[in-house]
């Protein structure tokens, strides 16, 4: 989840980094009664190649629906518009009506069709959006469409919700002697589990890629970065992770450049470089997680099946009892071991080993001496390794999660109140 | 999960209500640094017919390997031996010997095979047991064996890990004109969820009743009580619930009653009796979760089938965003709504509708504008029922679970340290 030794990740870049892109933001109280920026706008100069992962929760919020609508009937998109304080879920078809109007006015002022617009939002279920401060701030943060370093943070911080930070990442590799980008923006950091994309994120590049591969990158993607991330076990409504391609890195003069084939050298590099920005942004969400204190790697690796090896890492990952044996720093290693007693092995204790840090605390059935003072190293370190070897095959799987915290409780019962 | 209407249920009586039961319990330190009761002995003075449910964790506990063998191998049994403070898991050959060797030591006080007593340990796991503390409480235990309400109290305080109270009911019924009782002592009170019994429980009646019918009705008790609790989602590597029948209440001299024949009324009033017990076990158990300030009743009704209506309901139990909402009181219910959305229903929020208390707050896909006072008094209650019907067919379910608050973190940041 971090990236190859070949990318350098800059997080001083943002969305507007790739040629082509610019964003903006504005600040209109939908998140009142605060001041911070709450809707933002990113915008394409040219058709842009566009795919997208949404939550598989059944109850789907409106701004889901839409972009879902739109990326089917449109073959190139402009942009996205996006709003925090307000998830517009559960809201019938008011809600659908109002993302509508979203995608509509953002198209408006960036002059495109409005299908070529996607919408998200984020925040507090089931409360209409108030559209008049919603309006003005889209015709406020087209006005203020841009690029650079301010636009790219402005945009970062118009989703953030309960982040207590912007979160953003960029990538820089060689392409046919040129230098293309993928960049992204994302924001967590509750109502975080697999499936799917558990967040908003918005990646975008100036690679010529065309449309179904880009599907096909970003779905892998999102699989061994954002659905491999747990805060809380809860799946949003809301979730989605959109990529968009501009191809303006290759272009000479008016023409455009080839596409990246699929299956090609430029296709694995390509792949690599988005891998490596969905890797990072996940790790930062999972750095700012809602009252989380650390930052929990749990890699499982023996199974019987990739599949048996995940549903252990996702078992142990999002146990309340292992968090908040994190939280505590105790290396209190049976819970570890019976999450992933309960998740559907098909091999017992009498196989497995684990580890954490560098030191094995159990081993084939048995605890193991460790000493104390290494392993207290180990616990009070902000990032952390857990270990499990199954010993049944060559499944493997990692997880990404926090530990659990008396704020997290306090941010969870005090967020719409 | 409450008794029927017909049965009184009684905390003041416990295993030693039914005719034929003696119980017995002392402290030897593995509770340590306590002074609290750590060991218990269950014994009947009879060879009793008994069943068992054990937890479904692949990572399994000695002494539930034990007691498993030791259900396979006797047709009847003669008690229980069970410590807290060491669950002694995750402990190897060792832990097994050590399983072994309590019911040869509780069998040769009692006077019965080793095979006739089953095992039961709660607390720490991956720690050894200190096996002289052990041998010398199931000495003195097995010394203060008795009857009566200071007998039910030591033997339900001596398997108590966290939680504040101990933990007893009985029920009394007629048959045959004389007097059957069903009573059971329990504890939790975290790492607590189906499947399986998801804590220790155990169980005693003087009802006749065969070791086929007994097995059938304890399963389906536990299936409608236990294994609809939660409280972190965490499934135990020791849950053990056992079913004991002395036969004694309809035993006429020193011939024995006859056993009570499956599918008559008979059976029908006897597993009300084991349900309204277990039921009632499994609501104190609720009541006195780790942390937990609420009582959280989870209804779901009009689902695809009972099967679809259980995910909903336990997907709506065990998300911590659910469960820290109801600790700040805090009508947050787009986080039950969207929690159920994530269950793999087959059905959307359009034809939902849920309710908190009596008052209805999303209908069809919609919020309702419900009164904020009358919200407000079902938030500050202590029990809170919550139904989602989803509007698709006629499954139903039930969950019961606690809310999740600064003490849980607390209580399970700092447990073996």
């Amino acid at each position: 989840m971090t990236a190859p030794a070949t990318f350098q990740v800059d997080e001083s870049l943002g969305v507007t980094a790739p040629l082509g892109f610019r964003a903006g933001a504005a600040a209109v109280g939908v998140k009142a009664p605060s001041e911070k920026p709450d809707v933002g706008v990113l915008a394409c100069d040219v058709a842009a190649r566009a795919a997208g992962v949404f939550t598989r929760n059944r109850v789907v919020a409106a701004p889901v629906l839409v972009s879902r609508e739109h990326l089917k009937a449109s073959r190139t998109l402009r942009g996205v518009v996006a709003n925090s304080g307000n998830a517009n879920a559960c809201t019938g078809e008011q809600g659908l009506a109002d993302a509508r109007q979203m995608a509509a006015l953002a198209a408006g002022h960036v002059g495109c069709r409005a299908e070529q617009m996607l919408v998200a939002s984020t925040g507090v279920i089931g409360r209409m959006l108030p559209m008049e401060k919603v309006s003005e701030g889209i015709r406020a943060a087209c006005g203020a469409l841009g690029r650079g370093p301010a636009a790219d943070l402005a945009f970062a911080r118009a989703i953030m919700t309960t982040d207590t930070r912007p979160k953003q990442a960029a990538v820089r590799f060689d392409l046919r002697g040129r230098t293309v980008t993928v960049a992204g923006a994302t924001k967590g950091v509750g109502m975080i589990a697999p499936n799917m994309a558990t967040t908003l994120g918005f990646l975008t590049t100036d690679a010529p890629v065309r449309t179904a591969l880009l599907r096909k990158i970003l779905r892998r993607a999102a699989e061994a970065t954002y659905n491999c991330l747990t805060v809380d076990g809860h799946t949003s409504t809301n979730d989605t992770l959109v990529l968009l391609a501009s191809g303006l890195a290759l272009r000479e003069g008016r023409r455009a450049a080839a596409p990246i084939a699929p299956g090609s050298p430029e296709a694995a590099a390509f792949e690599a470089a988005v891998t490596a920005v969905c890797g990072h942004l996940a790790r930062l969400i999972a750095a700012d997680a809602e009252g989380g204190t650390k930052v929990i790697e749990v890699r499982v690796t023996g199974g019987a099946s990739d599949k048996e090896a995940r549903a252990a890492a996702g078992a142990i990952a999002n146990s309340p009892l292992v968090k908040t044996a994190f939280f505590g720093e105790d290396p209190n290693w049976g819970r570890i071991v019976s999450a992933a007693g309960y998740a559907g092995l098909s091999s017992g204790p009498e196989t497995m080993r684990l580890t954490l840090g560098d030191v094995v605390i159990f081993d084939r059935g048995r605890p193991v001496d460790a000493d104390p003072a290494r392993l207290e190293a180990v616990m009070a370190a902000h990032d952390i390794l857990v270990h499990l070897d199954l010993g049944a095959g060559t499944g493997q799987a990692r997880f990404l999660t926090c530990d659990f915290s008396y704020d997290y409780v306090k941010i969870n019962a005090e967020y719409t109140t």
